[in-house]
């Protein structure tokens, strides 16, 4: 059975803990694992390694490996398949289905979903059904929640059934109703043999499947075709779907809403991530952050910490921060772009200080990788290795530096930063000039071609 | 005219903002201004800088002149009496009185209030009334208040009148008479004759009187002195106090809940200080903080935001931050008794970052101050200066080091930072050792006696 995770979501809705260049699957909220390497594991259930097939943006390239790194899980590299545009999930799985045939578990790399018998058993279930059906899984209802699609069973198919009908998020008078009458949650994954799937988008959709057949190169077929969720373009126009249903504990994880609902509480209904909060007569509160939280006669808050912005908002309302988002967006804010540490392929750096005329980095250099050869024209550099060790190319000369050691690069001069060992390398540098952005850089030779 | 300021509260009511070392006099809230400079720059209205008294605990010394210097006021230096340990305001003023004779103002320097035409007159008013009385300041109540202290006036005096009575905090009932009534609020600021304070003191806390007349040691007659304040001391028991009615905005600054008040507010009843604050439907917040703070659908919250600690309170009880502190307190939380930037002597230092086996400080040295000469025997130190020129001795040598040049100080090497110049000298530290902390230190010479 093979396996293809949907590592492309951009999941703005968890600002600020998520960024658009560190988008929620891949933040460590989980006790440090990140969502695609929980869905990871997951893949590992049904699929070998070598089974395991992963579509994203081309952005997230260095996320995916690295997370797949910390695992140590290693996939083949063609298996990993990097869009050069965000199309949403019908062009993403179609591009991989159609290079690659066979039985399809289909996973979005967002989402938390608890692996119990039931799982087990109606991934068995799918499998099968999946040689006449294009299969979805629907998740059993524990409550009339309004924040999810709902799926309306109908014939049996033994472990399955037709699907009768998908509908939209309901008001909460219809999602009572939904409640009721056993209809399902729509959980967005999917069981699809490719054979069928293709035969399904030649049929519904062929402008997607023949943009595939142009043979031209993926960035002329992205550019051509249209955004289309596999919801929209296939299963609900398609007459083979069926739906097995699934009796596991899980969430979109949509907004910091679900996230506390799926989260351990104490006593008082405070859930919390990170350093325990000290608390007075507060209740049914949800609180992230990695420093002191003090909250007094407060309820039925959300607060999200991150170092350099805070979210404080009223349960039920957290989806709104789509509109802080768009709000911060339109101001060209970069603190919806990036964290304080921003990822690189050699690894990341976290700014820990900008001055006047100085700036200050954490960076660390992943082992075996290195910065390109580079130089910048406004400002020196100062090194100081606090951990590893670093190989140093500097106006054509080498050293080697161990922890405590220290070099100083001046503006204009050639150099290059790699860790050569076995352990991640950590530098402290302070960065000194009268310009000091991350565009003062001319790049002579790169091993990610970013020259 | 004199004025005595009474700069040693602790303040703990404002934590995180404040915390044991940086009580609240002395945090900058008010534009970059602390509530002790706005008080210097009241007594300025009366007073000359020479007539100027400050009584404080010792530790706050550094705090005291660095505040000055900010202001370019100075004060002599024999004017700044420095307690021993925390005794209240009873001994406190005494001290200064008894030492110094003739008409004081003495005015708290943890207070908000607005300096009109009002204040003005009513401090002329006192100094009139204090040939015959020990001066109290009662403000006209704007509501029934139930934070504050009451006075109720007696037989008039002209511009004041007698105080019939004291009144503690009352309940709301209460508060409704006494705002009813004419009672004004408790301001804590007071005019005293030096001369008739004494004799009251003498007359009404004689172990007080007779402490300070042993001729010991300060030292030894603060061991000796109970804790008590003028009001309970002396206020509340002489028949010679009277009050001044004063109509200016004011207020004692015990609470989150009062800075809202005094504090400027849009449209929708939101307070900030520090970055404008992110916010949908959000109405009647308190938000503090120096990075951005997004709010979502949350009313009457108060939100303060430290680079170590946060706290969200509902508006009301913010009162309660007495018990956050406790309980931290208990555990021995350092992070009530410093934040992340601590003070010294020659400047001050901010923890950037901590690692394993590193530590990263911006050390911040004043003109003309130094650090100890002094060695490590667990780390290593890497000096980059960024603002301003160091005078560095290494091991016997000299060196001058400017913006973007570097030293390192190996363990054990005896060294001494310098700020030879004129503006503030900046550096960042990379320290590197296997034990980080301030007391592994060896003080060989020191210019404020800390050997």
């Amino acid at each position: 059975m093979k396996t293809l995770i949907l590592a492309g979501g951009k999941g703005t809705r968890l600002w600020p803990l998520s960024r658009e260049l560190m988008p929620k699957q891949f933040i460590k909220i989980f006790n440090s694992s990140s969502l695609f390497q929980k869905t990871l594991e997951r893949a590992l259930v049904f699929s070998k390694p070598e089974e395991i097939f992963v579509v994203a943006n081309r952005e997230y390239k260095f996320r995916i490996i690295d997370d797949m790194k910390d695992l140590n899980i290693e996939i083949p590299k063609e298996n990993v398949y990097l869009e050069p545009r965000a199309r949403s999930t019908l062009p993403a799985i179609f591009w991989v289905l159609k290079t690659n045939s066979g039985k399809f578990a289909i996973l979005p790399s967002d989402h938390f979903v608890e692996v119990n018998e039931s799982y087990r058993n109606a991934f068995r279930a799918a499998e099968k059904l999946s040689e006449n059906f294009l299969v979805t899984f629907g998740i059993k209802p524990t409550r009339p929640h309004t924040g999810y699609g709902y799926i309306k069973p109908g014939k049996g198919l033994g472990n399955g059934f037709i699907v009768d009908e998908f509908k939209e998020k309901p008001d909460l008078r219809k999602a009572e109703e939904f409640f009721k009458s056993g209809y399902l949650w729509n959980s967005g994954m999917f069981f699809f043999d490719s054979k069928i799937f293709i035969e399904e988008v030649k049929k519904l959709v062929p402008e997607i499947f023949d943009a595939f057949e142009t043979h031209e190169s993926i960035e002329e077929v992205y550019d051509k075709i249209p955004e289309m969720s596999v919801d929209y373009g296939i299963l609900e126009k398609s007459n083979k779907v069926a739906v097995v249903p699934m009796d596991a504990r899980w969430s979109d994880l949509g907004s910091f809403d679900s996230l506390y609902e799926i989260s351990a509480k104490d006593e008082f209904g405070n859930a919390a991530i990170g350093e325990k909060p000290v608390s007075i007569n507060s209740k049914n509160n949800l609180v992230v952050g990695q420093k002191l939280i003090a909250t007094i006669g407060v309820e039925k808050l959300i607060i999200v910490d991150t170092e350099d912005a805070l979210l404080v908002s009223r349960m039920g309302e957290s989806e709104k921060v789509r509109e802080i988002y768009k709000t911060l967006s339109a101001r060209n804010d970069r603190r919806v772009v990036v964290h304080r540490t921003a990822f690189r392929p050699w690894g990341s750096y976290t700014v820990l200080e900008e001055g006047e005329r100085y700036k200050i980095k954490r960076i660390t250099i992943r082992p075996g990788k290195r910065l390109s050869l580079q130089r910048h024209y406004h400002r020196s550099e100062h090194w100081v290795v606090v951990k590893g060790t670093a190989r140093v190319y500097y106006d054509g000369r080498e050293t080697i530096l161990r922890p405590g050691e220290s070099t100083f690069i001046p503006a204009g001069v050639l150099h290059r930063l790699e860790n050569p060992g076995k352990v991640d390398l950590e530098v402290i540098e302070t960065q000194i000039g009268e310009y000091l952005e991350e565009d003062d850089i001319e790049r002579i030779e790169d091993d990610y071609g970013r020259e």
